[in-house]
Order: structure tokens, then sequence, then C-alpha cells
């Protein structure tokens, strides 16, 4: 059975689904793993390192697919007139696809066209047996450490307290805003650096792991504040009303700031904005915001998604697309085990193929389409009455 | 007494030589203080906090040198057909000018026809009661912060160990070359950042120095490194049998290295070739070279001064000019106490006006020049026997 692996062709993107390292897992299970010809580049990984581990190299996209029954991806394969190639055409009909696929109507709607059996990884279960196989969770962890490292950057001062012989420089104050795994990883890499970390989150149990990474905790707190996280984990959508009151204590804040750092995302909407222009405005020449969340339009209402902006006041604000996409070989070396830990908990060691049982949780929870139809819950066409 | 304070023009200077902090500081010494508008733009400092502190602002630079009695910067003075401005003949006869200024034969013989006594201020003793004037070491230590920094955003992996649900990503091997000032600073910082640190250095002193901030000690010894110290603490110029054998020990090191960070300078000196092509064929895709030498020429074989090289075999190396000045509100700010404090120490009360002992061992280490003559004991024209 073969297994194929493609160059990402979608803009910012440098990561690649399947590394040496899984290579050789796959093999391992009997699998036939063929790489497209430079799909490691921007990951920093040579064909050469591929087929020492066991890959096929296959000189393009076509003859990568040619015969595969599980194709891996980061994002989802190009459809025509969405690029160089129309990669989505080129998958054979009954392979299983596996990647952040983008789970919308019209996407499901094409793969169930197409044949192909989806697994849209970033709608994965948040329950514990799938936390390895967690692909938002892990490129969001490495996602929080690369904004402290661009933002460290982009400061035209220090984060730790320098003590010098012709004085001390004092330590960057350094703002989170949303501590899931992000933030956390964020407050911990500031803190690493020696950055005076304030952090805050609208779930009520986020205070206490701010404040277990040595942070303190800034917000406004109330009856709804107290109820604010769904049973995954992620944050809920707030009333405006707390949001105003929340913004009120936050812009007090953000005022003596260096640096903030947002990361608030809400699972299937637009990000919330934390960060008005007027905060904005209010902050020193030279700070530096790092908007994690510009890919889901921003938590800072000056963010240009994809882009570096200076405010007239002198902030920067760093819209980068694709965060984890900045720190590519890590983001794919966890990213490739997320993919590989699924497909060993799914393997048919007797068949030697995948086998998704239609009632495990997990397959439920990422399965998009199956034997030509969509067939996710929240997708699938209504049943009649 | 007027002490104006220019704009840099130099290319690659970002700093400036005044802060609103020195500002105040030299008013109440007496000085009245001209700042050249945008003087410290760069370096995140708006015109409006040179006149909250005290500060005349002054339109350009002839304005702000009208009448000057002391003059303060960075780099040295543009003269006729270096740039925009002729600096050099706006600068009032019998001013004292401090900065970095080049301490040649040529720029001492201009100063001193211009009528300027200047202070080069790199050529500062190292000696206890100087070292709050230090302008190498306090610019040197924000170089060695930002190498690090700069390296990690370079690096498409992170630098601490991260364990997470996918499993564990090792942490970066970094290594030091070079255990000066900047060197140990960047030492501090990538533990800090939690890489795996070594480091190198032909001074027997830096050993201990190396250990005690946490790195592992990597180098050739013998007899002769174990003299290889100058008086003032800087590294002395070794045979080349000894960089031979310093440099096999090195090679073998540096092929395990993800990010390698090199400062060694020879005062007055073409920056020491540490890093040879081979060594540097022989790092992975993906590997870090920060080369802080690179004004003097660079420590690293293949480094460009001034740019940004990715090799072959997919190394990066940083040969930007002028680190501290990529840090500039930092770097600003430890140069201008550095200067304060020179004017402080030979400040006269009662004149309200510099006095500079001809017979004090700073004054004899860093001026260059007085009343039109060229007096620095290495640069004076030879004695009539």
């Amino acid at each position: 059975m073969r297994l194929a692996v493609l160059k990402e062709r979608r803009p910012a993107e440098t990561r690649v689904a399947a590394t040496p390292e899984t290579v050789k897992k796959f093999t391992a299970l009997g699998l036939s793993v063929a790489i497209e010809a430079g799909a490691g580049l921007s990951a920093g990984i040579p064909d050469a390192e591929y087929t020492a581990a066991g890959a096929e190299l296959a000189p393009d996209a076509a003859a990568a697919l040619q015969g595969a029954a599980v194709v891996l991806k980061v994002r989802a394969p190009l459809a025509a007139g969405e690029g160089e190639a129309d990669e989505l055409s080129l998958i054979p009909r009954g392979a299983l696809m596996l990647g952040q696929l983008q789970a919308t109507p019209e996407m499901a709607s094409a793969y169930a066209k197409a044949g192909i059996d989806a697994g849209a990884m970033e709608l994965l279960p948040r329950i514990t047996r799938a936390q390895s196989m967690d692909i938002l969770s892990s490129q969001a962890n490495l996602a929080g450490y690369r904004a402290v490292i661009e933002a460290a950057s982009a400061f035209d001062r220090g984060f730790p307290m320098l003590m010098t012989a012709a004085g001390t420089i004092p330590a960057a104050n350094v703002f989170i805003m949303g501590a899931g795994v992000a933030g956390l990883q964020a407050i911990a890499t500031a803190r690493r650096l020696g950055g005076r970390v304030s952090a805050t989150d609208v779930r009520p149990a986020a205070k206490e792991e701010i404040k277990s990474l040595g942070a303190s905790f800034v917000g406004y707190e109330d009856e709804e504040s107290k109820a604010a996280q769904t049973a995954g984990g992620y944050a809920k959508q707030l009333s405006a009303n707390f949001y105003a009151k929340q913004a009120e204590v936050v812009a007090t804040h953000i005022a003596k700031q260096d640096i903030v750092i947002t990361t608030a995302l809400v699972q299937g909407r637009k990000a919330p904005t934390l960060v008005t222009a007027e905060m904005v405005r209010s902050m020193k020449p030279g700070s530096v915001i790092v908007d994690i969340a510009s890919d889901a339009g921003g938590n800072v209402a000056l963010t240009k998604p994809g882009e570096v902006v200076t405010t007239d006041n002198g902030v920067t604000i760093l819209g980068h697309s694709n965060w984890p996409g900045r720190i590519p070989a890590a983001a794919s070396a966890l990213y490739a085990r997320n993919l590989l830990t699924f497909l060993i908990t799914f393997w048919d060691k007797e068949a030697k193929a995948p086998k998704l049982p239609e009632s495990d949780e997990i397959v439920k929870g990422v399965l998009l389409t199956r034997g030509g139809a969509v067939i996710h819950p929240s997708l699938a066409p209504a049943q009649a009455a």
C-alpha cells in the first residue's frame, strides 16, 4: 500500500506532512512511501534524507500520487484554478487523505465528489486519547514560542533586565492575551528570556495556569466569565458587555507594556478584537505587538493579516500568516508525528491498511467524507423528516 | 556652555549619543543641550521627549553645532564628500568631541586641522575607574544578546527542549566562540532560552567564566594559550600553529552544532578566521551562524560583511553590520550613559566646563588631539631625536 506526501503549494506554507523519522515508521508498518521531490526543503529536509529513510522520490505531485491509498498533507490540496497544480484531481479515488483540510461544506463536497476519504485533523476531539494526534495543539505550542522570538527580534531593547557597568536596562513588560496552548508557551518563553510577564484569559481555569508559570494575571472577572469555557477546553464567545469591561481593565494595562502577544481564537469564528486602535495608540514608540490570530482576522484592530505594520506612534504590529510555519522544521516534526500517531492508532496490522471504525469518537470527529459522500455530522445534508 | 548632539548619518547607524535621561543630567550640570531634529528616531526616541527633558531642538546639524563647546557623537562625523553633510566643517574650533571616532592617523590629523579636541572613546583604558564609560563593553554586551535573538529568529527549530503530547523536540546545540563581554552575554542569553550551550576562548581565564555561566568548555590548550591575554583583558594574537590545533578541536565540535556565534575580535586588527568554509560545509541544513565580528572582516570564512548568506548546504550566516545598532534603544541608553559618566568625571563644577588633565590615564588613553595638534601617543608624529 502506497502513502504519498506532497510538496505544500499554498502561500506562506513551509511545513511538510512527513519527516524522515515518520517515513521510517510508515515503512515499518508495511507502507511504501512516495515523497514529492523538494517537499521538505523549506522545512530544512533535503530529499536525500527521505530516501535514506526508505522513501521513493517522485518527480512531481502526479507521480507521487499515482496509486496512493493514503495521502498526507499539511493544508488542503489545491483544486483546479487555485494554483500551479490541480492536486485534488490527481488524488486516486478511494484514498484516505489527512491534513488541515478546511472543513467547509464546499471543501467537503469537493472531497466527496473526488471520492476521497478526507480526515480534517483540525476537527480532532479534545479527548485524552487524541492528544498525541492534536495538530492544533502541537502547532499552537510552536506559534507561541515563535511569537516571543519574533517580538524580541522586532524590539529595540532587550527582554531581560541587564545590569552593566553603565547602569541597568529594565526588563521588558510583556503581556500575553489568551492563555491557551500558544499563550502558555509564549508566557514560558518570555519568562525564560527574562521578561516581566503578565497574561489574561477569559476562561476561569486559565488564571491558575498563568500564575503557575510565574506570570501575573490581569483581567476582569464576573459570573459570566466563570463559565466561559467549552467542554473541549476552548474559549467560548462571551457577551459584548463582558468584552467591554475586560477591555477597560486591559486598556489601562496595555499602555504600560513593551510587548503584547495576542493568541485568542474562538473555534470556527473570526478572532475577537482584543486590542483596539486606541489601545495601540496608548503604547510607547518601539513597542511590539504580535498577533498570532492574524490568520483568523487578528485580535488587534490595526493588524493587517500577513503583514508587518508600524503605526504613526511607532508601534510595530507583526501580523504574519502561519506562525507555526515560521519555525518549519520543528512544526513539521510535530505535525508529522501527529499524523503518524493517527495512522498507527487506526492501523489494521493484518490487512496492513488503515481501518477507521465509524463508531470511533476520533473518526467521527475528523472524517468529513467516506465512499463519495459527506458524512460529518456538522456538514452532512439534513435528513428528510 | 552648549552641548550638541547630531543625528547619526553613517550607514547602518541607528544609535544616538544622548537620551532624554542624559539630557536631563547635562542640563543639571549647567549645560544647554541642542539636539538635531530626528536624532533619536531610529532609537525609538521622538523629538518631543528630548524637549521635555530640557533640550532645544535644532532643525539641522549646522544649527545644532552653532556655538557648541561639546559635541557628542556615536560614529566619526562625516567629512566633505563622505555623505549628505560635511559635519566636520560645522564643528566649532576648540570644541570637545566624544564618540567612537576611528583613531587612525588620517582621522586624527583631520580633527587636529579642524581644531577639535577629539576623544576616541573606543581607546578607553580597561581600568576599573573607566568601566562605567566603556563603550566597547556596553555595546558588546548588547551585541551578544542580540546575536542570540537573531540566531533564534533565523533558526527553523526552537532553542529549548520542548516536551509535547506529540513527543519531544531536542534543545538546540549552541556554540559560542570567544568569551569576552559579547560572548559571555551570548552564553547567558542562549542558556536562558534553553539551548545546550558550549563555548570556546583562547584566553585561559575564560574557561572558568564559561563554566560559571553553565556552558561547557571546548578548546585546545597548551603553554602558548595559557599566556594569551593582554594586560587589558583582550585576546592576543597567537601563532598559526595554535590556531590550527584549536581549529581541529573546533571543527569536530562545529559539525554537531545548530547555532554558532562568533565574537572574536583582536583590538585594532582584522578579526581572526575561526570558522573555515569546510567547517561551514560540515554543518546540517537549517543551522545558523552569527558573526558578530563582521565589521572587522568576520570570524567566518564565508561571512559577507553586512549581509545574510545561505550556503549551498543550507547554513544561514548572519553577517550584519553594527550588531549593537540592531537593538538601538538599549544600545543608545548605555552608550549615552557612558559619555555622560565621562563628562561628569571630567567636569569642573566651578568653571562649569569639562577639564581634561593631561596626566590622567583615561584622558591620555582617549584624547587624540588637543589645541590643533595630534597628541595621542600611538598617533603623534615622532619627536626629533
